[in-house]
């Protein structure tokens, strides 16, 4: 429960990281999904290569382990498929996503965050393009209707250090992974396939209270 | 495909393995769920202690992992209220599961088998019993309408052999996690929350073929 504040509609967090696969699914849904339930949506951008690390992990899982990264593209597909989702396997995969993370939490200060972050994961997931890149993020600022100099407020010692900070709630909330919805009283959802269950879950905690 | 089988009605191939939470699920509402749809199913029960060597682990990646495994638990404590099962943690989790796969593979070749699995998963997760006890299995047998004379035949040579070349198969299917439901055009689907699109992908297959 956030303190200090009178909730008037359910709200739900929404943990997402721009190399996961799965964030790139909820980020393209969530907002029709979240309306169609009268449920607010906070997007959480976070990066999950420290929390990795802490595991001894410098790749993705899916790269460690092959069987189940091929079973991860394949089912990729299906679900793009079945979402009518265009699907291109960025090279290399994981991208480095630290400067769109930080670029993503001052987006966030405007009104136009998810729109600049849902820019960021199709360039990435629907052409395959290298997201690391400050071209390719310029132009999803562009397209979001944000100011290039966004790319510069990102990397303020401020803001780096803001995106720290998110960092070390994520592990203190418990976060190994991404997409991560979060209800207000702090029930944890993972993975694309549990969206629907955060949403309604909040829905009814949020109608016994109120 | 399988050859030489004249298959006139879609199957598909459920993969389980006893110490696998969401295995248990699966097991519980497979055959609603299939029956709903017209489609058969064979099961397979299978060892994934083996694969899991390959990769280095001795437990479950859940236990391995433990804030991905007090989201297993979590998730489960609510996909089970969800279902309407019961829900009691075994100790030690997991469970030796050879014992209880070897009667399985012999249990298979009656009409009963698939009662035998659920009565073996019923006491593990439902009443957090301990499935390596021969006292429990020959509980689960009596369940299921089984000759207790099955532990016996578990352990034979050749029947050692049957659930080492079941293990074989699904490595070379690159089975890495269970359940697993592989429909008759190889299409692997990985999770109790994949029953669905599996059974459906299959229905459409067959249709399109017959």
């Amino acid at each position: 429960m956030r303190e200090g504040t009178r909730v008037t509609r359910p709200v739900v967090t929404f943990w997402f990281e721009f190399a996961s696969t799965y964030s790139y699914l909820s980020t393209m849904r969530v907002e029709a999904v979240a309306a169609d339930r009268g449920v607010d949506v906070i997007w959480q951008p976070f990066l999950l290569g420290p929390i990795f690390g802490v595991q001894g992990w410098t790749t993705s899982p899916f790269n460690i382990y092959p069987a189940k990264g091929r079973n991860m593209w394949r089912d990729m597909e299906r679900e793009c498929a079945r979402l009518g989702l265009p699907l291109v396997q960025p090279d290399p995969f994981p991208q480095n996503t630290l400067l769109a993370a930080r670029v993503a939490v001052r987006a966030m200060t405007t009104g136009n965050g998810p729109a600049f972050c849902k820019a960021v994961f199709e360039a990435e997931f629907g052409q395959g393009r290298d997201v690391s890149s400050p071209e390719v993020l310029a132009g999803a600022l562009e397209q979001a209707g944000l100011s290039a100099s966004l790319l510069e407020e990102a990397v303020t010692p401020e803001n780096k250090q803001a995106v720290r900070d998110i960092g070390a709630e994520a592990e203190r909330l418990g976060i190994f992974g991404a997409p991560r919805f979060v209800t207000e009283d702090g029930e944890l959802f993972w993975g694309n396939d549990r969206l629907e269950q955060a949403l309604d879950w909040e829905l009814t905690k949020h109608e016994k209270t109120f």
